[in-house]
């Protein structure tokens, strides 16, 4: 028997706070996962990713089914014990990473025929084939298989692909063995009408936590939270709701703001290999000349706090493994702190003004320089 | 007052354990240096590095002086500030990477001018100015400049080499400015005579510890260890040897045996990050596909031994950072365990036994494999 529940212990506007509670583990939520890709979160021992305060990681179905293959995964004792996470673990579809990165892909209403961007072998792709290598690969929570519409979309094409996402949804909640919690995914483009269709559709078919998909596409934050305003709330209030693929730190606050539960995205680990820290202050890029002789930390309380900027500066100059160690790990530390202070502050019914000055201060460095920009197109 | 003292508490045959005091801690003899050229063991955190078992470090003086540069160093706090690490670093002089590592390097009898690798700025280095850069770095042993005569070498062109180096270890010896330890050279090739001649001019001159140099430069095993036969013995038996730039297991065995007290080399690191673990069976290659569903770990007892074979070969195949960093660690690991050994068996004077039984084991499974031997072209 699947052990998932979600207690909301305290709300603030539409923004929640609570826990959700698995075998493996509970989940503090708002709840930020990091994207442990290939069953490793790049350049962190699991251990450390949990000090950074992560409760739950991400699995990419699509990378783990071509290596080390779905069925050798469950041979070898299921994603949990391959790379000795023992807490809960998200995996995605796979939908997703099919169309960006495999070649040759072909679409049909079955599912997606594609060939490995390692060896060209040819793979299918369906949602009953996508339920089985989640159950494989042994997760906590499996991500119903579905299309991430493309942006921009007509209103016509949006439609159906919303549509066909839904029938997959179906497909998926037919075929799911029950082992883990299963959550929806929520389609419909940029329009209010598609998204409200699909969220009947999900709410009816049943899920233990639902998705909101095909957005962090490229529309921008200010289109993304004009989304959220109408489409967070069209789906069940009791179960967590899960804004996939954001965000930047203020993405997160934001989506908080109207009623996200969880997140995942590799902007805290893919710019931490980049040079960047993210910082109460916004993101600074370390490779910078003016960290050459900066004795600070980025930040005293950080798990990398006993080393300078003028040290990670050097690191990344030289292309030393060390320096994409200690980014990625301070960006994650990072986000879960910023994570925990939503947590503590929608518990104390103070969301609002932590809302504003964390955002005040985010983003007052960054006005017209350049390294923020860059960060936002990452 | 620089404090350096080399206590033998134990022979056994020509080997010896022992301890060297220094300011900044003990080194446990035979000991072996892990590699942190640019200011980081590469892949690891320096309390990771201390876990292992390292009492010592060693820095690359012409690394350094390149990027951050040895005033800027200076500036930060220096070395051990600077990467994190309170322990007793050993740095080079910068003479051997300068001629193998540089471009439109120039050579005379002031020194060698050559051009940054980095940015093809000119530099001159001297025995004069690589004392001036080891103390502006913090080392707390410096190395003698020296020229390491290239292999193979006529008696006449190895002579005239080891003359120069030993100008250049007395000009070093002048130029020291007497904070720290300073360690000289012996050169000489192949040739004893030019062995002898070298310690008698290094002994004359007068350091902390000697150095034997010129090996490890495609000789090959056999050779090494007869040059070290007659070599080692020409130096002062009270002061710490060091045979620079070795090795394999093997290498450190056979010349612990001809009493060796310190190494450093860059094979547990770069074979980390090259896929191979070494273990008490020798070397084996975790990419090799016989790995892809093995469960067992490379060893119970390495601080990596949580994961298995399958998961390291998984990280090495997707090249991911962790697949480096966790072998990284199990080598440098396995190393001390090779010293710990040592130095334990020195002391119970059972050292003839424990060498026999380690190589036997080491070598039995390298017979005729092909990993064993790529091992032992790096």
């Amino acid at each position: 028997m699947t052990r998932f529940s979600f207690d909301i212990s305290a709300r603030d506007g539409a923004a929640r706070t609570g826990t959700i509670t698995m075998s493996r583990g509970e989940i503090r939520t708002p709840a930020f996962m990091p994207v442990g890709t290939a069953a490793t979160v790049k350049g962190m021992k699991p251990a450390d990713v949990r000090t950074t305060g992560a409760d739950i990681i991400l699995g990419n179905t699509y990378h783990l089914m071509l290596r080390p293959g779905a069925e050798r995964m469950a041979k070898l004792g299921g994603l949990h014990a391959f790379m000795g996470w023992d807490r809960p673990i998200l995996t995605d579809s796979g939908g997703y990473q099919v169309m960006s990165l495999s070649d040759l892909t072909k679409k049909t209403e079955t599912g997606v025929t594609f060939a490995s961007h390692l060896d060209g072998s040819r793979h299918l792709i369906t949602p009953e084939r996508s339920m089985e290598i989640q159950a494989l690969l042994g997760s906590d929570i499996h991500m119903a298989f579905d299309e991430c519409t493309g942006f921009p979309a007509t209103h016509e094409a949006a439609k159906a692909s919303m549509e066909r996402s839904m029938r997959w949804a179906q497909r998926s909640r037919d075929a799911f063995s029950g082992t883990g919690a299963l959550f929806g995914i929520q389609q419909g483009s940029m329009f209010e009408d598609l998204r409200a269709q699909s969220s009947k559709d999900l709410t009816s078919i049943g899920f233990d936590g639902y998705a909101v998909g095909g957005l962090a596409v490229g529309e921008g934050q200010a289109e993304m939270f004009r989304v959220l305003d109408f489409a967070v709330d069209m789906l069940p209030a009791d179960r967590p709701r899960y804004l996939m693929g954001v965000g930047k730190p203020d993405d997160l606050v934001g989506a908080v703001m109207r009623g996200i539960d969880m997140f995942d995205c590799v902007l805290p680990t893919r710019s931490g290999r980049n040079g960047q820290a993210f910082t109460w202050d916004g993101a600074i890029n370390l490779r910078n000349a003016k960290f050459a002789e900066d004795l600070t930390p980025i930040d005293e309380q950080s798990p990398v706090g006993q080393w300078s900027k003028a040290y990670i500066h050097h690191l990344v100059r030289s292309n030393e493994m060390l320096g994409a160690m200690l980014l990625t790990e301070h960006n994650l530390w990072f986000y879960q702190q910023v994570m925990a202070g939503m947590r503590a502050a929608i518990g104390a019914g103070a969301f609002g003004d932590w809302a504003d000055a964390f955002l005040t201060r985010y983003r007052s460095r960054c006005a017209g320089r350049s390294f923020c920009r860059r960060g936002d197109a990452e």
